[in-house]
C-alpha cells in the first residue's frame, strides 16, 4: 500500500494543481473608504462552454488515516471550494500521466483559505477533516460529461502532517 | 432620518434582491458514495460580457446601529458573498426607484448563508458585523463601468434585529 503524507496548503506546491485563495499583499486594493481589502481575482476559472454556478457542499467528516481509494477529474471546467464552517479540508491530487493519475500529493486547508482545481485536475472527492464540513462550490453547470473516476487498484494511505 | 430593523435573511423576503444561498431540501443531490449532499446551482449569477472571477474580500467591523449613508450598483454584473469566518453580513439593499434606490431594507446574515445579488441590485457596502468578515466574492472581471453610488441626503440608521 502507498502512504503519504498531508502537507499545509501553500501556493507554491499546490501551483501545478490550481490555486491557492488566501489572503497576501498582492492584488490587493482598498475599497469602501479604506474599511476593506479587495484580494482581487485570485482563481483560473474556466468553465468552457458552460457557465458558472455556485452550489454548497454538505460534507460527512472524513478522518485520519484516510484511505484514498479513488480519484476524479471534470475535464470541463475549473472548480472551487470555499469553507463556510471553519472545517479544513483534506486535497488530495495527482498529476495526469498518460491520462491515468500518476504520483499522489495531498494538502491540509486552512480555514481561511479556499482552494480552486484547475480544469482536468485529478483529485480525491469532499474529505472535511473530523467534521461536518459546508463548502460554497464554483464550478462549471452545462452538459456534456464532465466527470472521469479512476479508482486505484490499492488504496493511497494519507496520513497528517507531522508535528 | 429614516430608520429601520434589520431582518433575518431568508430566501423569500431578499428574492427582489437576490438568492440566498443555504442547505434546503431543494436542489439537493447525494454524491461521493452517500457522505455529500450537492445543493446544486443556488445562484442566478449573470456577468454579461466579462467572465467570473473570485476574490476574497477582508473587511474591518461595523456596529449597531449603523449608518448606512450611501448605497452602489454593479449594473454589468451579479455579485456573491460567502462567509468564510463565521462573522455574519449586514446587507442593505434598496429597490430601484426611476434610477435611484427606493426604500431601503436591511438583512443580517447567518454564518451558515451566503447571498448573491443580482445584476444592479443596489446595496450597502461591506458590513461585517462586530468583528473582522471575511469573504470569498464572486463577482464579474471585465472592462466597463460597472459601479455606480448613490449618497443619501440624511444617512439611514439601521437597528438590530428586535429580540
Amino acid at each position: 500500500m502507498t502512504e503519504i503524507t498531508a502537507q499545509p496548503l501553500t501556493a507554491g506546491a499546490f501551483a501545478p494543481f490550481g490555486d491557492v485563495l488566501e489572503l497576501t499583499d498582492r492584488d490587493s486594493l482598498t475599497i469602501n473608504a479604506g474599511m476593506c481589502q479587495r484580494h482581487h481575482d485570485l482563481a483560473q476559472l474556466d468553465f468552457g462552454e458552460g457557465r458558472a454556478g455556485i452550489s454548497l457542499f454538505d460534507g460527512k467528516a472524513r478522518h485520519f488515516p484516510y484511505a484514498l481509494d479513488m480519484v476524479e477529474r471534470h475535464p470541463l471546467g475549473s472548480q472551487a471550494f470555499i469553507p463556510m464552517n471553519g472545517v479544513p479540508l483534506l486535497v488530495s491530487v495527482c498529476p495526469d500521466k498518460d491520462g491515468a493519475p500518476g504520483t499522489p500529493h495531498a494538502f491540509i486547508m486552512r480555514p481561511d483559505q479556499a482552494v480552486n482545481l484547475h480544469k482536468g485536475t485529478w483529485h480525491g472527492v469532499l474529505a472535511p477533516i473530523a467534521a461536518q464540513g459546508l463548502y460554497a462550490v464554483v464550478d462549471r453547470i452545462g452538459g456534456g460529461e464532465n466527470l472521469e473516476e479512476f479508482r486505484f487498484a490499492d488504496p493511497v494511505l494519507v496520513h497528517p502532517p507531522s508535528g
